[in-house]
């Protein structure tokens, strides 16, 4: 398969390079620096002996997501929605994807009466934030489910799969697979693929940015996305047996 | 195709009935009071001779979309967000797919420098009001750019095809078309997805519930999306040509 | 009594054709479209067993209102409350009012520590859209308590008379009754009047847009009010007995 | 007329003693701390050379008002505004009805291009507060304009007659003027009136907060606004005179 | 020494005249309107039997303050705070400075399970507003224990010492004492500095608003800052025994 | 000197090791990582070409900060401003002092008509992040400058000094140098020094936390910002250099 069309060289079904740094920061139950390439992001896993209202007394716990941008992690300065009152449209649709991923994953009776927020905050930012985030935040989540176990001693591992997550597109006609930034401002389909490492598919989030895209593009991008989490998966686990 | 797991005793590839109401009210340059059985939304699109400021002096226009729940559309009354201070995430997540749907059918150059906004408000929810909202919203434009051309001698006509929604499922091991809300409740998938008369994906966003959903039981879930979407189209167009 | 004055043609103690069309969505325990000519607002009463914090353990109960417009109920489009941030002051004075309105009409000991909201959300504006909201909300009221004493078994109606209201104004020096938007627009004084069914006020809010109005012109405004309240009341009875 | 009936002692049409101080502070073009009685009420009137955004090029001018009141200004502290994130309904409301009365005493086309803005900030309560608010300001705005007529050479003095506002109230089924505290925490029926020094009514809010009132009950209490307005404008002419 | 540069023709040691008004208001437990000079800021201390989440059971009190400015209370007008949607990064960090002074004179466990808290409100504003406010905030206070330890007959007396603060600057080369607002607004250093009637430093905020300060200059300012300090206690004692 | 004292072993005019990593990030004009031992900051800085509202049209630039703290920083998790809806007084306290302290050492005329904004964000926490913040402030913004001159051939540098800060305090009485966070919670008395790199004072912010300081710990204090801040500035020059 040639590659000459895509800005950074790379096959079409070639990822990035992809470094997942375990214990970034000392406090969080997990800690995460993930890249994409030159897509950076701090993902923490907290521990919360909690739950929200309405799970008062059922017994099960909650995964939740928060996701934010630092001010200079993109080529002009966004503003800081601290400053401007609250978060936008799309910080809330990334974390929502975020959270519903990453719950996917967990057994809320095995977990208890505890939330576990995950803080996915972008340091650099290259495209495909929001996948570089769903696949670290998993590793964090790993690791602070871990310690729960250690501590608490757990009868059950709430943990039942792992989750990774990619982007795919249609660049310049090319089904292709983690989009950069280069490829993500100039392509026609955009689609965001989330994965169990049992194959199963737990969000599938595809946008024509240009045309519309027809059902053999979608099929040919839905196996580039199924090569690649699986190749991000393995990354995952050799990083959790470090 | 028997039917008889679903609470509506529907098909599994049977909608609800579908009624396109235009002109429902009297100042909007589009009017539309669209129903997928007992789910109504109240679709406006209104022209205005504006543009966003970063678009200002390129010669094209912009369509947007807000949504809104009344407090009762729902079986017990939901929180007024102008009474809560802001707009939810499901709410933004909701108004700029309504938005991408749209401004696909739409060649911006051609339009002008206007804004069309479509405000799609739920007075009654029974499950799938955002592809209601946008198989109305459809209509409610075509109406707007119809009076525009009329009023303003426009030399192309900025509509470059339709588009309709509707939303597909897993409910209890049975891919089936057009979720209300006793199905939505308890599925394990669920996906939306827009398409325009041509047959082509504009947006497909779907996820898993309860377990992943195998590659297979997309396919069925995309094959009943494209029946039921082109159904939808006959019932626009019918509409339209009254 | 000649009319010519008035630009729909109405003789100046005339009301627009009212209608009042009961469950007009399905969830709510109150539910009525009320129609003051082209003036349309939904009022739907909810029922919730709590009570504020300010009442709690006192046995009784609280009456409230929220207020709305649709975006295009208005000539131009509105921007959206729950998009901008919070309610204005027009809305937080107009549901203050409503508010105020039918708790005047309520046992609050009788209805014992439950909340009923109104919600009256305007679909279509042509003036009026407040005294329109409060003879509509009781109606409201009046189904949802009436399915209250059926499931509850109350020993008292909490209801203890029939609200309604109107506007009356000095159109170009005439007093008029239910001053539709041309008229509202173009009046020296508006004045909107809640009664009780029983020929008793429950609020008078007068103000002189143009110049002040004399105690004659508000004698005669007030007689209108009469008038038309009276005939308000047979309405409002003639459906409920439907 | 007897008066044992009013904790104050009063006899039912007599005002408390009002105190009209100007130059109360220095900064403002008006400054004036008035008193009805215990309730003390600082209104400064400021003027700018700018117009509202929907007055620009239109050559008339804009007043406009706004209310505060001092967190312990009450007999228990209440949160501040500022605090909380924003005005209350109850202030809207108020700030609202003074603005409006305020533009009624002015000719806006000889006001010019300008903004006056009429701040009311309650030191202390003890009812009546928007009643003072209003005769206060209407002091301050005259010291205002008579500033600007001065600096600015205006060819007419804009304004167009005096403005005061006094409550009214059925207390006890005695109708009586200017109700404190303990008379408003506890009265059938509070009315707001504001009129101008040619006898006109601005303004009439009459609220039932206990039993519906009657007509010969409304026509009493205009008769003693009316009285005691006459005397508040007489005490209004005798401060600006000084 | 000379006094020639200071616009006000005050010696450089020289307060401004200070008058410390008690029982300015009725309603608060505390009342005091402070001058330094045409500064004038009104305190109120109010005490409410409540203690924020974090000190529940733990059997001792807390001592916070709010500030704000009325619009008018500066030469041009100063948009209200509570109609802007909160308080701005001055306003918080002035209300912190007079927490924190306040908390360093009061023991929390002698207070008991109470707050108090000091409003401090600038009804007019020439420079030193924040020094001011603590200097006049402590006299509230005091006042406010006072009557709660006659109310509740507690054992210990919770002020543990006086404290009071003035601003202290380099205005054209020379160090000065209580800076009004031509200084302030012409300084090269602007320093606050709050103490205790013992001589202890509670608080030293210092800030080169022009060139850096030498650390000669800086005790020069110490020093100034002391005596001032102490003539400031002079007067809350002997307001104190009035 | 001994200093058993201290948690961490450190004498008590001892820094702890400082790095200071340039060109973190790819996207920022100046982007530093700081570390004061477990503390770690990131600082941008960001050139952009406007100015506020109140310096358009005269010849000079501003230069701002904004302060953030990532959720899990901290021990336990801190919410996420953003989510909370907008900064806390900390925060804006932070910034409103790191902003002053880099206004300090640049030339605003030289700098021309431009705004450049430093965003310190702080990775992990563990005392004296505002410190932090500021020393590495200066090198992204130095760096940032430099590219400026590059870029733009300024005729002047703008950079008139360099700035550098450094927390003091009273530990268990003892008078230390760059408090970590186990010193910082149970001090006496902390203070903030800000200094150029010509020994002149920037700031000096010092609060007691338990009883007052007196004037000679307040001299002691001093001395050792004067030493601490020494090594800061030759810190910051050799990474400039490498």
């Amino acid at each position: 398969m040639t590659s000459t069309i895509r800005p950074s060289g790379r096959a079409s079904d070639q990822l990035r390079p992809v470094a997942i740094e375990r214990h970034y920061t000392r406090h969080a139950e997990g800690s995460v620096l993930v890249s994409f390439g030159d897509t950076r992001v701090l993902c923490t896993a907290s521990i919360e002996d909690r739950v929200p209202p309405w799970l008062r007394g059922k017994g099960e716990g909650w995964v939740t997501a928060e996701y934010g941008m630092l001010p200079r992690a993109t080529s002009t300065r966004t503003q800081r929605e601290a400053a401007r009152g609250g978060q936008g449209g799309r910080t809330m649709e990334i974390q929502r994807l975020i959270g519903r991923s990453l719950r996917a994953c967990v057994n809320r009776q095995a977990l208890g009466e505890r939330v576990i927020t995950l803080d996915c905050d972008v340091i650099q930012a290259d495209g495909g934030t929001r996948t570089a985030a769903i696949t670290g935040a998993y590793v964090a989540l790993a690791d602070a489910i871990h310690l729960l176990m250690q501590r608490e001693n757990l009868k059950r591992n709430p943990i039942v799969g792992a989750v990774a997550a990619v982007s795919v597109g249609i660049y310049k006609g090319l089904p292709v697979l983690d989009l950069d930034y280069a490829e993500d401002a100039d392509c026609d389909t955009d689609m965001n693929v989330v994965m169990n490492d049992g194959g199963g598919f737990i969000e599938v989030q595809g946008t024509a940015e240009g045309h519309a895209f027809r059902r053999d593009e979608m099929d040919a991008m839905l196996a580039l996305a199924e090569k690649g989490i699986a190749e991000l998966v393995a990354l995952q686990r050799a990083a959790l047996e470090r």
